[in-house]
């Protein structure tokens, strides 16, 4: 077996792209909101909390993200009976709030993004959004 | 699109005064309580500890401040199906209790006060007076 | 005395733009770099970490970026004699590090700009590219 | 030997005089101050963030003031060879820096008052007003 594999790296003018693709269509919606950008590894690859956004929702937007990121699909797909103590057990990231997509590009997971502010159906919306503008497999919540 | 916009803040004569308010209705209740102002960003700006408050309620009134600041909306307004997801996915500031209020004046949400100690209704019914202190909007949880 | 006064808020646009100005120019000196924007309360507003710069100076970006909105001054002002026993008192977020510096308009400091992952004076060049961009006070650290 | 011994605390009505009298002085000299008061266990009774003054003041004043009611004597009297291996050692609340004075009435410590955001001589000096307007014993640094 060969020690190392090829992968794909999101850049940062792909996860700008996103994020700028997630932006237009919440300001088409008139809802503000936090867009969060992470990459495979749950880290912060770009960021904008937009005017009006709920400043506790920026850490959801995260959580939202890190989840995605994880478990390589979107945010709410856990069981709900389940859904408390994962969180816990994972020391709060992970979430089945909606909102996280995951960013699969030729089949593979370059991180994700995590939208949080507005109703559940508006931050998907505005996630996928951000998926289409650079390409990304649309994910159906 | 300007890069700028004019916002209101609270002074901290605005923030001692609607403290004081809700001190003056604690004492008239008998009930002793933890009083926090935040501002809009949700950072303390006043606070007291009323002889006899619990001292762990110094936190739920901060979460509840927090809370309301962020949402600019009274801090009980959560699903209640989704409150411990939420509080959890949001690194646990953000709380669906009773006591926390935004302080709303000419439309704007300049921070909120939170009140923790005594039954939800009292800590609703001390923020209120804080509220009222100031002319801020009243606000029913 | 009044219970509020009038203040500028940077709106998200505003951000962006600083943000992107910063970043055109380390994509200009070939350096790699985290980008953070936070307002005038130290909260997230923006931010991007460009491909190849260290994981870890997101936070210092981070911190330099809290510490010049905080202190409305570059991040580098502290007496070096004191710089660490003020970091402890304060949390640690409070840096002597170069490359944080506030955004001043209109005489008011509406955020700070930090810039993390290349040598001081690079991260100070790009987060004077990203107030030039907004039209903000130039800040000589 | 006794089981139980008799003490002196400071009321919420003692603390909201120290921070009044603080708050005072410090607007008497131009300088905007974050002002904490402590009870002698270390937790917070009240707290003011003047308009101007430096975000992550609000934690040296907090540390300030735990290190003057741990220590009973004022925040400066380490030796500054020590000053930050005690600090790490401490939790990073114990400072050296100056602005944290023990509130000792009738010779016994019930709490400390802590400021920070001015130089150090006037944070001295705001803490001793808040100190003076309890009738507590003055401390010098």
């Amino acid at each position: 077996m060969p020690i190392t594999r090829p992968a794909l790296k999101l850049t940062h003018e792909g996860a700008l792209k996103a994020l700028n693709g997630a932006l237009a269509k919440a300001t088409e919606l008139g809802v503000p909101q936090n867009i969060t950008i992470v990459d495979e590894g749950g880290n912060l690859l770009a960021y904008v909390r937009m005017d009006g956004a709920k400043l506790l929702s920026r850490e959801t937007s995260m959580s939202k993200a890190v989840t995605a990121a994880s478990h390589r699909q979107p945010s709410s797909r856990l069981n709900p009976k389940d859904e408390v103590k994962l969180s816990l057990a994972a020391g709060q990231r992970l979430t089945n709030l909606e909102g996280g997509l995951p960013i699969i590009i030729d089949g593979q997971c370059l991180g994700a993004i995590g939208v949080g502010s507005g109703k559940g159906a508006e931050d998907v919306e505005v996630a996928r959004a951000g998926l289409a503008a650079i390409g990304a497999e649309d994910q159906i919540p």
